[in-house]
């Protein structure tokens, strides 16, 4: 039986539960995926079990480089221990291309490429559909500062230059990706680091050869199985090996 | 007989011909009112004589502290000279207090006083219905350079101040507005200016005892007669003879 836990918070794809130790919780990767502000919603087996894993090789990949974030280590197929944060509420976005609502907003063709990188915010809050805001709003409503919102956006592009990279020796273009920002203290001093989940679920990941999409907008758009376009991806990265059933709980735990 | 002129620019409320001298534009006040992107439109009798009237008023004034602008004089009832620019493409929001769009992305209740002045910027596209952009954007597709940005945000809030100051004198509270700005050169040396126009189009006026609208938003929210709002505006600032009628020619002349 599993031990009685404490449930922190319970966002639309994970649960955040108490940690062992104080300052940790325990990440868990659900089924469930919804878009449009979570007017769509659908439970994809094996998303969760795939999302933990990729999580883990991403964020344990940027701590290699340098890029401090809050996974400590997976603890089994759904399940990772993270440091505790108080997270930026923010969304910070990071666009190689053009997709989804720059496209919109913009009038630009998906997959047109970008003069350069763009990072943009939207403001972490369901009710209003997560709207973007310029660091305009971020810095008079105070969810962040100047200096957080440098040191975020430097963040980003090291996570995008290292992402980037990884895609791309795998065949893959990384169209843009989502990351969160969370604040840890020891003492006065406070340190911004990479916190929820870098996973297909939260980035666009196209085909460099075909410009089939690997990731979530599969379901946002109903272009066929999400799982094996994650198993894909995970197969290609090595995090599954490539001739097997990706969810087989032997094989990824 | 009107003289004929090469016409350079109709927009929605305005068009803009060849001038006398290189450098210059004669700028035509229409009674045309649009809002929501030109999904509501009507004819409002005598409001291109006032906005023609008014726009003269601040930017003169705005001249007067030292706010370049690119007004030259009013021809007549309809008509002023400017400078010719080259417009930069963005709508300069300044927000004092939350209305408008701000209060539907950020859920603030209309009225709610902002924790300081807020600048924005809008991609000035019809098409896409003037988006909100955030810097990145404007910087990443060369609309504006950071240098442009920093020199804008100058400009709009030396205006904030100015015209909070003028309508506060009359007893109105300056809720937001909105500019645009425009490049000149001088040889090889570039300057931002204001353009465009600054009239009730283009502010929420609200009075400061009743809250009554004295804007653009009793015409897009169908809330009396938009020539009165306007008209006691004119009033107030000693634009109009406060006991005559507004649009009569030879008053305003």
């Amino acid at each position: 039986m599993a031990p009685r836990r404490k449930k922190i918070y319970e966002g639309k794809a994970k649960i955040l539960y108490e940690g062992p130790e104080p300052g940790t919780l325990v990440q868990y990767f659900k089924d469930d995926a919804t878009a449009f502000n979570a007017q769509k919603k659908a439970t994809i087996e094996g998303k969760g079990v795939l999302n933990n894993r990729l999580s883990e090789y991403f964020m344990t990949g940027l701590a290699n480089i340098g890029v401090p974030n809050h996974f400590i280590k997976r603890l089994n197929m759904r399940e990772q221990l993270i440091r505790q944060v108080e997270i930026v509420p923010l969304e910070v976005i990071v666009r190689n291309f053009a997709a989804g609502s720059i496209a919109k907003r913009l009038g630009l063709e998906e997959g047109t490429p970008l003069p350069r990188p763009i990072v943009e915010y939207s403001y972490k809050n369901d009710e209003l559909g997560d709207p973007l805001v310029p660091e305009e709003y971020i810095i008079a409503f105070g969810w962040a500062n100047q200096q957080d919102l440098d040191d975020i956006v430097a963040l980003a592009l090291r996570v995008n230059d290292f992402l980037t990279g990884v895609f791309y020796g795998v065949g893959i273009k990384l169209i843009d990706f989502k990351i969160e920002i969370g604040r840890i203290w020891d003492g006065d001093f406070m340190r911004l680091i990479v916190a929820d989940e870098i996973s297909p679920d939260s980035c666009r990941l196209w085909d460099i050869k075909t410009g089939q999409k690997l990731d979530k907008d599969v379901f946002r758009r109903d272009l066929g199985s999400l799982t094996d376009a994650y198993t894909e991806v995970a197969k290609r990265l090595g995090v599954l090996p490539t001739n097997t059933q990706p969810i087989k709980p032997t094989l990824i735990n």
